[in-house]
């Protein structure tokens, strides 16, 4: 015997299936929305509706948009010789927030790592071969999280393309803003002290 | 300019509405969602829908059910003459998962609460009044969680009930089941103490 009526146990199974929520999060989802009344589920429904209707990838940046290509891809003020390398839309949502950088992207759409099967193949990289073989890239930013698996995808796109691109990139490393040196780790302090600058006197 | 297409904006916000759930949360339910193809957000918006139609009241427990009365309602094998009062939903799930008990109940739809606004006219009392007049039922077990609300509420309903209804109840306090007396807080060990039990000698 169901614990609660089908309808509730079905929409409590596909809360289920977000990140991170169990059991007693999908059921509180549930419970919250049917108490807020008729229009709370159906807001979220239509929402997610518009979300599949609309959304697709640009074809030349993969980036998820309601455009193809991408209103990034076809603004003219971006400088289109600069590619910036990011794994999935967040990152390069991330980049676009700082307004440091006027290029253009590729999505990766994941990192490598042999262990779960994403080789370079799965990855797709070809469509960043066909992107680069014009030559009129200048520079190839690899923006990825410097983790174990965004290590060994930069380490393995540098290779990939040091020899065609004139200039491949990485984010700097070092220490975050407001950063304590006694609690930083050795590897973030040596790339701060790697990466040392010159400071402009006054 | 808005950090993402519309409709991931969109779907963000609503996703913001569940309880708990922040902006970065959110948006990582939608590229999670967007990740797993086409039918994941076809899928949830359509439990979703059927969730809106398919649920209403029990105009007898007022608990959430497919069908009015609900199964629990209609059940000619569930003692009438028990009403079990219960805060919300969740609350009639957790008693009905114990299998211990046989009676019907009545879903007060939040706890007694002045601070919030919450009274016994918000909380539309009068339909347990009207449940009770009849006299047929001889008991009412207040099992709602025995929190500052809770209690309040239950001695809120002891007053209102104690002179109609043959048997008022309220749920055991005591030590939960793998409890360490070492770490009991004080109120729940003298409740254990107040409670205690003859044991049965083989």
């Amino acid at each position: 015997m169901a614990r609660f009526p089908t309808s509730i146990e079905n929409l409590i199974q596909e809360f289920k299936k977000l990140p991170g929520i169990g059991e007693k999060t999908a059921e509180r989802f549930v419970f919250h929305l049917l108490g807020r009344g008729h229009q709370a589920p159906i807001q979220l429904a239509d929402a997610l509706y518009a979300l599949d209707r609309s959304i697709r990838a640009c074809s030349e940046c993969r980036s998820v948009s309601e455009s193809d290509p991408c209103r990034i891809c076809r603004d003219p003020s971006r400088r289109s010789d600069e590619v910036c390398v990011v794994a999935d839309q967040q990152g390069l949502s991330a980049i676009e927030r700082t307004g440091a950088y006027r290029g253009k992207y590729f999505v990766l759409g994941g990192l490598l790592s042999p262990i779960e099967g994403v080789t370079p193949e799965t990855l797709g990289i070809e469509a960043l071969d066909a992107r680069l073989r014009g030559g009129s890239v200048r520079e190839l930013l690899l923006a990825v999280n410097p983790t174990i698996e965004g290590e060994a995808t930069m380490n393995y796109l540098s290779r990939r393309y040091g020899a065609s691109v004139p200039r491949l990139t990485r984010l700097a490393r070092g220490l975050p803003r407001g950063a304590d040196l006694e609690y930083a780790d050795e590897v973030t302090l040596s790339d701060a002290l790697t990466g040392r600058r010159e400071m402009k006197t006054p």
